[in-house]
């Protein structure tokens, strides 16, 4: 078998066989394939597409390139869940409490943020003491002592992905779904975790900028999942505009411990509720969608949520007293409104201009190595279908350089549209499949 | 300006611009744009194509990214020829000496034979003694003594198609007309001819298998030697079949020479006077392609053609006692017949297997620096709508090593379709570019 007959056979169109996808993946791990033919094989892959089972092939020779976990020796179901990135989403720091003070396991493995999407564990990071490193017998310890653990992804799950994740940033081959599902099913694949409730995000602030391209994420990720054993669910969820108000490492944090005791934006909490209920329905723990919502209410209302948060926080290394007290996160030095040019309603907020603002605030990173800034971020005040006066803050900048603050300033100029009207808000979450796990 | 940027526009099937062609042909030359990227970036033009105007833009930046050679100084018009690659094309060998021996200067630089498909080089260098190696100022003192100079592509030459063309190769990237176009037109333009003349093969042992594709690629590389101030004319040649009899270095050199001595094969003698007679037309020489078949039938037959052929490869160093006694070029040891194993015509000839078996004769290359044997290869005694009686030979073999001779006997095998009734055979010439010339 030769890499250039195999680029060449997709080239042309040609569906690959599931040995041929081994010895590509494996070759290209290994090293005897070179990054310049899994390239031109990546854009071959990108142009002519690939069908469900090489798309599952590919995925499953990443997942065995590497360590793959079991935790089944942790519990019958261990859940875990996984946005494809978002701005303002810290889903995960809320429901990952809630489901697991609920009973059942939450074991994940996270990424840091790339460009205008945020990531779990740079967020966590910003919560002094917290180790996102762990080891694999640190992860199951902590798991299987606490019932719940996220950790940043270790380089020795899916090496095949991480290679081609990188040599993808470079060459313009990152949006192709069955690549961008591949990669992320390989990786949830091997962290071990048995069910997984994937919230695919769509809109203007997410990588699946139409409905339709979501749609065939969501189904192609859940058909690879579930041709590895695993039970997969996902929320097509809006990110047309941010979720919730804050954007940035702390200032997220500080939203997620909002919710978390009963406070925070409604459009988290129902968000999160929707995505834990769904996670509890995937390992049967509930009969339905709604008696999952009504129980994670409960836990929320009761404290349980609170109380399993902070036992996770801690028995990672993170300070209490932080958790407490919130304002002793990382704080910016200049705190600033953005007033609103005009009133009117807002009909638009383009959420990955607020994510590219936040870039360039310090929050994310234009490169991979690139360090970030924990405290700085955006406060939206204003969320679409609001009214607002002329002068009103939309926002407030945290910053902690001027020149940064000048420049996000200046991106956020053309972030908004406007109506003289009451426009209706775009709804929070589109579509759940499968569509029996709705009702 | 980044590289990723112009690899996604071209994904997405945007038309590149001028800066940006240039922009990546240069970087990618001067090692700043490494092999991945350009890897993905060809594959993306082979899937979504160029523009006349981004190819013409892609040869001129390659052949910029070297030493451009200006031969107006030697005279208005010096003459070259190309081929697109065929089996058995001994096209060069007859044609430059032809054309320089009725008063035009003939300088040339050729290329060496990979795959099924023979290069000029190689078979010169069959000749002993004769020198393919020059320098530029080599190249232009012998083009102004003698009026005829045929050397190696020398490596100055447009240097970034020479790294393109070594990745396209392991990229599955050679197929793309605008790829093939502007790599062969970017040496031409860098080897400094004013005219040139386009000898595209069509058929199974051409890399053009339809008329339609040598068409375009024809078209497409006169739009561009024009662009670059060039006098460029194709004629559209059968590749079904290979030219002449002889396939193989040695055994080619001594076709060539019975040709220029007036004997030789008819096709072979055919094509040369239409391709010399282009040649001439194109740089005003005669009046129509009619008169320079006729001009150069003249030279044939006057014993001018051959006694240029001598002071060419003698004035490079070959040794002229081999010329007139070609008994003396390189012999193989091992020569035996393929008997036909039946009666019937001859229908179809598949050039494509006969150049393969004499690859594994060892006449060619099956990697870029496998050592050749220049005595090996083949003689067809029969051609496309002959008459053959069972048992009778269809061809010679001319081999050195025993297992050699053997894998090429069973790859000869399926070589030939039959008819039980006489075919017509295919055409010798198809079509000449721009239709004016043909008159």
């Amino acid at each position: 078998m030769r890499a250039v007959d195999i680029i060449a056979k997709k080239r042309d169109g040609l569906e690959l066989s599931t040995a041929e996808i081994e010895f590509f993946v494996r070759g290209y791990a290994e090293g005897h394939i070179p990054d310049y033919q899994a390239a031109a094989w990546c854009m071959a892959v990108l142009l002519r597409g690939m069908s469900a089972r090489e798309t599952t092939d590919l995925t499953l020779a990443m997942a065995r390139s590497g360590k793959v976990l079991d935790l089944r020796a942790v519990a019958e179901w261990v859940l875990d869940k996984h946005s494809t990135g978002g701005v303002g989403d810290k889903t995960t720091l809320v429901v990952a409490p809630l489901v697991a003070s609920a009973g059942v396991p939450v074991g994940k493995m996270s990424g840091r943020g790339l460009g205008f999407s945020g990531g779990t564990i740079d967020k966590l990071e910003s919560i002094p003491g917290y180790r996102v490193a762990l080891s694999h017998a640190q992860f199951i310890r902590q798991l299987r002592e606490h019932g719940i653990v996220v950790a940043a992804q270790s380089a020795d799950l899916a090496p095949a992905d991480g290679k081609f994740y990188a040599l993808r940033d470079v060459t313009a081959t990152v949006e192709s779904i069955p690549l961008i599902a591949s990669s992320i099913m390989s990786k949830k694949i091997a962290a071990g975790a048995t069910g997984i409730v994937l919230d695919v995000k769509v809109g203007r602030g997410a990588f699946m900028k139409t409905l339709e391209m979501a749609r065939e994420l969501a189904q192609l990720m859940i058909a690879i999942g579930q041709a590895a054993g695993r039970r997969v669910a996902a929320v097509l969820a809006d990110m047309n505009q941010p979720l919730g108000q804050a954007v940035g490492n702390a200032l997220e944090v500080h939203e997620a411990i909002r919710v978390l005791r009963g406070e925070g934006p409604a459009d988290v909490r129902d968000h999160c509720l929707t995505v834990g209920a769904l996670m509890l329905a995937l390992a049967g723990h509930v009969a339905n969608l709604e008696a999952g919502r009504a129980l994670l209410a409960r836990q929320l209302e009761s404290g349980a949520a609170w109380h399993t948060f902070v036992t996770w926080i801690t028995a990672q290394g993170g300070a209490a007293t932080v958790l407490e007290h919130p304002e002793r996160l990382p704080q910016a030095a200049l705190i600033e409104p953005l007033p609103a040019p005009r009133a009117g309603y807002l009909a638009a907020i383009d959420a990955q201009v607020i994510g590219q603002a936040s870039v360039v605030l310090g929050a994310g990173r234009e490169k991979k190595d690139d360090p970030i800034d924990h405290a700085v971020g955006i406060v939206l005040h204003k969320k679409i279908g609001d009214a607002v006066e002329r002068g009103e803050a939309l926002l407030t900048l945290y910053a902690n350089h001027a020149d940064r603050l000048a420049a996000a300033r200046e991106l956020l100029r053309d972030a908004w549209q406007w109506s003289d009207s009451p426009p209706s808000p775009p709804p929070h979450l589109y579509e759940i499949i499968p569509a029996e796990l709705a009702t």
